[in-house]
C-alpha cells in the first residue's frame, strides 16, 4: 500500500540567520550592559526604534551599495482603498534610524543629544562563513554637537569602553584620521578635480575603499587599486581610481605619514596639505583632538593619531576613527593574524539634512559586539559556559511534591535548582541528563532515605574527574556521594558547590 | 519665479510603530534582566533566535486567526535561478520558532529542555492607543516533559517572577484551569459533539473566546454569546456558539464553580464532569497541580484554582494559567478599574508535531513586560527619570581640554557627568540645557576662577526649588552655588548629590 507522503515544513533558519544558546546569549547581554554602564556615564541616553522603519525614512540603500534596495530586507504594505501601501524594511544599522528620530523629535531632545542604542539589524546579503544577516549593532553618537571635542569625546569613551568590557590597556588602540586632511592632500596633488563633485565623489569612494583595504591587501594591493585595478587570487577584477603612479604616490604618502609622536605625525601632514584650506583645518582639528584627548589621561598607548584609518564609508566629512585589538590569534589554517577592527565611527554632518534641509553636525561610533565576543573568547576571556542548576532527582514518581519542595528550598537560598521532569523510571537517565545540563549537584532521596529523614547529595564535579582519573577500585568507594539529613539539605548543598569552585 | 520643491522623505515611524527614550529602555532592560535572575534561579536556560523565520516554519498563520499570513509581516526572497525566493516573515510570538528550534536541534538539547526568551514580537495588525505593531514578549517553557509538575514549576516561578519585578504578594493572583475538565463538562452536557473533530474545534473556538471575555463582558454579555451572539455598543454583531439556553448554563456553571478553598473548588469540578473520562483526568491533574504548589509554600494567596481562566487561544490542551494584578487603577475616564492579566500560557502538545510527525509535550508561560511596566507606573512604583549627568560649563571655548579632564575625573569617580558641547556663546542656553537634562549640579570655571585655583558648583535641584518657591530677595542669595578649590572638585560634587537624595 502506497503511503501518502505527508510535506512537513522544515525545521531550519532561513538562509544566514542563527540561533543563540545559553551562555551566547547571556554573554552578549552582559557585555551590552558593561558598554551601557560607560555609555550612560559619559551622559548618553538610551534609545530604541523600532526594527521597522519606512523604506523612505531609511533613505533606501546602505551607505556602502549603490543600488537602492539593495542589501535591505524590504516589502509593501497592503494597500488601503485606494492609497498604495508603504513600503517598509528591516533597519540595515542603527545610524539611518537615529537620523529619522533626530528629524521627527528634535524639538523635544537637548541639543547636543547624545544617544546610545544597541539591537539587532539586518542586511539582505550572500551569507557566508561568520557573516549572518542578523547581527548586532551597538552605537553612541552626538548630534548638533560642531566642536570636534565630541569626537575626542567618543574616542575616549571607545578605550574606556573596550578596557570596561575586559580588553586590558596594550591589546587595543583608537586610531583616529581626518577626511578634511585626505581631501587636502587630493586637491594638493591634483588627484581628483574638485570643480565635477559627482566625479570627485565617485572616484574618492575608489580611493577610500582602496585604503581601507591596507590591512588585507598590503601596501602593492592598494597602490595597483590606487592605479588601473587589481586582478584578486580567483582571477576577479576590481576596477581601480585610475590615478597616475605619481598621484598615487601622493595618496600612499599620506597613508603612511603617521611617525613615532602625535606631534611628528601632524608635522608631517601639514607638510603634505601645504596650501590646501580644508586640508589645513584637518590637521588643526587633529591637534585639537590630540590635545583634547591628552587632557583626559588618553595618552598613545590608547588612542593614536594614525593617516592610514579612512573608513570605508562614503558619508564621513571630518574625523573618522577605529579600534583595533593589536594581539595576535591564530586564523582556520592556525597562522597567527592580528585580530584587527572592532569599532569604528566618524563624523557625519548630512543625514539629517534629507528630512529637514537644514545641514545637522553628528558624530558616533559602532561597536562590533560579536566581534568583541570573539576576541575575548580567543583571549580566553570569553564566557564560560554558566553552571547548571543543581538537579533533585525523582526515585518515586508519586512523590514529586516532595521533589519539588526540595528545589524551591534551594531556590529560595539562591541556588540554581531544578526538579528532574522527565521520564523517572530510568535512573541512569537521569544522571545523563544532570550531566548534559552541567549540574554541579545530583540529590537523591528514594524511600529508604526518606524513611530515615536523610539524602543522598552527590558531588557531579568530582565524580567526573574520578570517573575519568581513578581506577575502578577508587570509583567503587564513591568518595563524591555523601548522605545528610533532610534538614541540612540547603547548607550541604551550598558547601558542595562551594568547595567545587575553590 | 516658481520654486522647484524637493520632496522629502518624512521622518516618522511606520504606522503603528513607536520610539522608546531613555528611562523606558533601561526600566525595560532592568525588568527583563530581573525575570531572566528567577527564569535562570528555576533551571531555564536562554535563548534567542532571530527576528526573521521562513513563513513555512512559522506555520503560516497566528494561532488566534484563521486566514494564512494575516497578522504576520512576509516578503519573497528573490529568486535564485529557478528556483522561487523562500517566503519569510517576522516573527508574531517566541512560542512558534521554540517549536522549530526544538525540532531542528533536539538531539542537541536536554530533554526536559526549559528555556526563555525575550525580545520583540512584530505583529501586522491594525494598531490602535496603546496597541502597536513591535512589542516585547517574555517567554518561558519546557518541552519535552508531560508530567504537569512542569505546568505547577512554571505557575511558582510566575509568582516568584512577580514578586522579583516588583509586585507585592496579595497584588496578584496567579489563576490556574484545565482545558480538560471544560471539554469534560461539555462532552457530559452533550454540548458539542466531540464525533466531528472540525465542527467541534470551531465552536468550541467560540465558547473558550466567550468565556475569555467574561472580565470585559460580565456573565450576560458572554451567555450572549454562547448562545445566538451579541450585537456591542458600536452595533457591530458577533457570531455567537449556537448553545441552547441549557447548554449554555452548563457552561456558565462551569464557569462559576471556583469556591473558597482549592478542595471544595475541585469537588465541585467532580461533580460538573460526572462520568466524563476527559473531565476527571482533568480534575487529577488540577489536584496534583494544587499539592504540588502548595509543598512549595504556593497558597491560595499567591496561586488558586479558578475555572473561569480558560485563554483565547486554541492550542492549548490541559492546564491553562494566567497572572493577573488585583489593585485597582484609574481608567482614561478616571473610573477605578482591575488592572487585569499580565500574563499568561498553559500546556500546548502539538507544536512540535507539525516538523517531526511526532507529538512533543510542552508548557509554557508568557509575560507581557509592557504591561507590567505600566502597571507599576500606575502603583508609582516604575522607573523614576533616571538622574542627569553633571555638566561641566564653558566659560572660555578655548579651554576645552580644561573642562573635558574635569568631566573625565568626574567619571573615574563613577560620577555620571558631560562636557557642554553645544554653542556656548550664551550662558544661559548651557543652564537651559542643564534643566532638560536632569542634571543635578553644573560645574563653571572662568578665567577669574581658572587663575584662584577654585571652580563653582551650583546645585541645580536645590535651584529648581527656591526658583519655585523663594522670593526674589532669597534667591539673589544663590545660596546653591558653592565655590570649591579646583583639587576638591570630585568630593564637592559627589557631596552635592549626595546631599540631594537625602
Amino acid at each position: 500500500m502506497a503511503k501518502d507522503k505527508i510535506r512537513r515544513p522544515r525545521a531550519e533558519t532561513p538562509k544566514g540567520f542563527r540561533d543563540y544558546f545559553g551562555a551566547e546569549v547571556t554573554a552578549r547581554a552582559a557585555m551590552l550592559r558593561r558598554i551601557a554602564e560607560v555609555y550612560h556615564r559619559y551622559g548618553f541616553e538610551a534609545l530604541e526604534t523600532s526594527g521597522v522603519e519606512t523604506v523612505e525614512a531609511l533613505g533606501k540603500f546602505l551607505p556602502d551599495v549603490d543600488r537602492p534596495n539593495e542589501g535591505v530586507f524590504a516589502w509593501q504594505e497592503d494597500a488601503e482603498g485606494d492609497r498604495p501601501g508603504d513600503w517598509l524594511a528591516l533597519r540595515y544599522d542603527l545610524t539611518a534610524p537615529l537620523a529619522r528620530v533626530y528629524a521627527q523629535h528634535r524639538n523635544d531632545l537637548p541639543t547636543p543629544y547624545r544617544r546610545y542604542a544597541m539591537g539587532p539589524v539586518w542586511r539582505n546579503e550572500k551569507p557566508g562563513p561568520g557573516r549572518f544577516r542578523q547581527f548586532y549593532q551597538c552605537d553612541a553618537d552626538t548630534v548638533g554637537a560642531p566642536s570636534v571635542a565630541a569626537d575626542a569625546e567618543i574616542c575616549a569613551m571607545l578605550a574606556d569602553t573596550l578596557e570596561a568590557v575586559g580588553i586590558a590597556r596594550g591589546d587595543y588602540v583608537v586610531r583616529v584620521n581626518n577626511r578634511k586632511v585626505l581631501n587636502g592632500v587630493m586637491e594638493v596633488a591634483g588627484v581628483l578635480d574638485p570643480s565635477d563633485p559627482e566625479k570627485f565623489t565617485r572616484e574618492r569612494g575608489i580611493v577610500l575603499r582602496a585604503i581601507d583595504k591596507l590591512d588585507r591587501l598590503g601596501t602593492d594591493g592598494v597602490r595597483m587599486l590606487l592605479g588601473e585595478g587589481r586582478k584578486d587570487d580567483s582571477g576577479d577584477f576590481t576596477q581601480g581610481a585610475g590615478l597616475q603612479p605619481a598621484q598615487a604616490e601622493v595618496v600612499m604618502g599620506f597613508m603612511e605619514a603617521r611617525r613615532d609622536t602625535a606631534g611628528e605625525t601632524l608635522a608631517r601632514l601639514r607638510e603634505l596639505v601645504g596650501g590646501s584650506a580644508i586640508g589645513a583645518e584637518g590637521v588643526d582639528e587633529l591637534e585639537t583632538i590630540a590635545a583634547l584627548l591628552e587632557a583626559q589621561g588618553m595618552g598613545p598607548d590608547r588612542v593614536v593619531i594614525d593617516p592610514s584609518v579612512v573608513r570605508g564609508l562614503g558619508y564621513y566629512t571630518g574625523p573618522v576613527f577605529e579600534a583595533e585589538l593589536t594581539f595576535e590569534i591564530l586564523d582556520e589554517k592556525g597562522r597567527p593574524r592580528q585580530f584587527g577592527s572592532v569599532a569604528g565611527g566618524g563624523r557625519y554632518d548630512d543625514l539629517v539634512k534629507r528630512f529637514t534641509g537644514q545641514a545637522v553636525p553628528a558624530t558616533g561610533v559602532s561597536i562590533g559586539v560579536d566581534r568583541l565576543l570573539a576576541a575575548l573568547a580567543a583571549k580566553g576571556r570569553g564566557a564560560t559556559e554558566a553552571q547548571g542548576p543543581v538537579v533533585v532527582t525523582v526515585m518515586d514518581r508519586d512523590r514529586m511534591a516532595d521533589y519539588q519542595a526540595m528545589a524551591s528550598e534551594l531556590r529560595a537560598a539562591g541556588i540554581r535548582a531544578e526538579v528532574y521532569l522527565g521520564n523517572p523510571k530510568n535512573f541512569g537517565n537521569q544522571m545523563k541528563y544532570a550531566d548534559r545540563r552541567g549540574s554541579p549537584v545530583a540529590v537523591i532521596e528514594g524511600g529508604d532515605e526518606k524513611d530515615r529523614g536523610v539524602v543522598q547529595i552527590k558531588d557531579l564535579i568530582l565524580g567526573a574527574q574520578i570517573a575519568k582519573n581513578a581506577t575502578l577500585e577508587e570509583w567503587k568507594d564513591r568518595p563524591s556521594q555523601v548522605e545528610v539529613p533532610r534538614a541540612e539539605l540547603v547548607e550541604r548543598v551550598r558547601a558542595m558547590i562551594e568547595g567545587q569552585s575553590s
